[in-house]
């Protein structure tokens, strides 16, 4: 009964007009970019355009990670089988979890809980760092967010970080997570900051609900995840073992913004 | 043997170096947009500045079309169940095919039809037009992109066409379209140019391989599969019926960018 | 390095050999059923006669359950925009969660608690239901397993729990459940065990491990999915807006084994 | 408007009454095997008792095939990154398609076509075999159902075709296949059917409608997803590399029915 009518806050369709969030499509269309859509369908309002340049920052930050990642690997499988671009896709997504992306919602998490016993003590950020760091030390569990398999100064952590101080940004999930790894560091590990770590401390300090954690790294990789299906079926041939590490780049050489 | 060591030419990753098609992804992070490195995954190449423009319009055409659509039922009904997020958003994503999304593929093939009769012949693209348009009425078939079942004018394609002009991107590709719109209307009936058709007949004039029709609404689309999935979680309680079409807005009021 | 070997105990593949668990497929083939290949490929060893029995009894039991479940209603939809069938029953199976079918986890969860406070106590598999069972009340919760939407007295549980009995196979968790289902009752709510309630504890007394829960479900649910996907792509059209309970049944008329 | 009223045919749904394509499922469970529910659910209709051992040999055969085939390693990439169990089956579904599983579809229709041309023509099955192995050889194509990546005499198709003759079910199908291996051996190449060529055409001699060629393949497979996506999450770490080739068999040892 009650089922059977229901709200949604998201879109509106009437003949000949569509809204977003109350804005009018075809008004958002040409005046703002996809990256403030996203946050508008989201978050129910437009950023204003420090914010905007940020999101940018992180959505292509996230956008691929070359063909090693799981989700690459069981987009590439399912489309090496002729699965059409949707299904193949829809693998890859099937593949984004806990232990690939999945470090965005733990991350925020320990944020969120460093930043929540800093604001019931009188204790310093640096001095709640240090001491999560060793409660996770005494249960043997890594901080998510910390330490990457490849990179010992992550790049994208390192510009995130930046931009976000240069935009005015960077508040007090950079400045925990900052601390946080300097912990870390005064026990003896020089770990860096990965990339799911500085959109951690930047979704918090973007005051980003922690349920769409996760949505961030999703929607930045689908474009990556369409770049690998549609490689591998113009590319390879079907049904071909695909080795997940014995591959080399064959693309456009090092170059830059400003050749 | 061959089969474990293989090339792939989107993204090469060295110890604190990630390039995005030859470029450092942490140059391009700050100085280009989502849509713009969204372009260079797919494309291989960074897009001018009115291309960047039109494919922010394309994006943000297609970010959501409310609670009805397909994607967004079933990305809603797997929620309901207590999937996680990227689950439900592969389940919408999974419902993005021929029927839904998929006239951008079909719309193009239509286009690409029509313009190589008219590159073969000496006839114009609105003889080929209107040829096309009663061969498609012999077999009592649609044509794909054409017509809408709510709007009689979709304002984005509205926007979409004018901007693509003003920005000097409308071709042959639009041309051919608006011809087989108007041949449709010679047959005495009015049918709008729907935003999958408009988004057709620009992937043609930017020169977009056909294959990557399809991916344009997928990526588009995903943001709002996300907003539908978290307010489905956020508001609704589990398990309720959905009904497809019996619900209301109750989002912000309509409003304008120039408020 | 040590990631490129690595072992799997199901299927050994050899030329012109195929062991599922040691046995020669094609020696199993023919001798053996489908539910039996079942609970060997996921035990490790073939059940006895009782066993399978009942495992078909499960299997059976859950097939399909019309077309209101968020699984069929997830599959359709996919369907209806023109999905392969891998794809429409990929979004079926993504709808099988927490609230849909995760009561066989839940409720193995429960029973196992309940058993276990039996056996480090002195108490009374009833004693401990009642404790139990206040407990919940006093948190608000439902116990999974017990309470149907629609049946009072859910057909496939009164047989279960008879041929478990016949069978020689029902044991402690079936007499667990049932004693939760009466400190229900004995509280003045009349509440039946439902057929999630009772595979569960008929997983438990088949010493199932607790990750299996939700597997019988997704298997015995699969066909039952193709059934709705392969009837909603031959006998509607396609993008129908597919309504969640307004629907009646047209298959053949009621009938027995016996006619 | 009649789109809220729909029909369906296979399950009907009464308070404490379960009926499926028309029987009680309550009087179906202990007294039919989960083959002959499949059947029946599919079908409309009980198979007899030769058909359902046939039935239950098929699926028996598919269940699995190691963890080399793509569907595996689909399903094992993204249980490996923490995926929920029902998420990386899906994954695994999602990755059976026309060159992995899709071969039963195929070589359904080589087959039917076959017998078509048989029917509207006096020449025999051996003599249309010969044209068409002769037409598929011109235009460089393979016949799907024939040829193994691995077995030279595939076992499983020697027990369904053996099991066939002997339950009475082999007709046209079956003979319409071995002539068109025969065909092909009789140009110099000794080609094996495989399994899904076997099944081809047994569900040609059960007359199974087409569009349920990749059912029985997905239907089938599905537990042995179950047991690869549960291996991999008790057995292996998190986020290893999986290597489509390089691993080993380390379960029960050969054993046979007879021991």
């Amino acid at each position: 009964m009650n089922d059977t009518t229901w709200k949604t806050g998201i879109t509106q369709i009437k003949p000949n007009e569509v809204r977003l969030r109350g804005y009018r499509i075809d008004e958002l269309m040409g005046n703002i970019t996809f990256s403030q859509a996203i946050f508008l369908a989201l978050n129910g309002e437009l950023p204003d355009s420090n914010v905007s340049r940020l999101l940018d920052a992180i959505l292509v930050s996230s956008i691929d990670h070359g063909a090693t990642p799981p989700s690459a690997l069981a987009a590439r499988t399912a489309a090496s089988t002729g699965a059409q671009l949707n299904a193949a896709v829809a693998a890859g997504v099937l593949s984004i979890n806990k232990y690939h992306g999945g470090a965005i919602f733990d991350c925020m998490g320990v944020i969120q809980e460093g930043l929540q016993r800093v604001a019931e003590s009188e204790k310093s950020i640096s001095r709640v760092a240090a001491e999560m760091v060793s409660e996770f030390k005494a249960i043997k569990k890594r901080i998510a967010g910390i330490g990457h398999r490849i990179h010992t100064n992550d790049p994208r952590t390192v510009k995130l970080f930046s931009l976000a101080e240069e935009l005015g940004v960077a508040g007090d999930g950079v400045a925990m997570l900052k601390a946080l790894k300097q912990a870390i560091a005064d026990t003896g590990k020089d770990l860096p900051i990965n990339v799911d770590g500085a959109i951690a401390a930047l979704l918090i300090d973007l005051d980003m609900p922690h349920e769409l954690a996760n949505a961030f790294f999703i929607m930045a990789r689908v474009p990556g995840l369409v770049a690998h299906v549609v490689e591998e079926q113009t590319t390879q041939r079907p049904m071909r073992r695909i080795h997940p590490t014995h591959h080399g780049y064959d693309g456009p050489k090092a170059r830059s913004l400003e050749d």
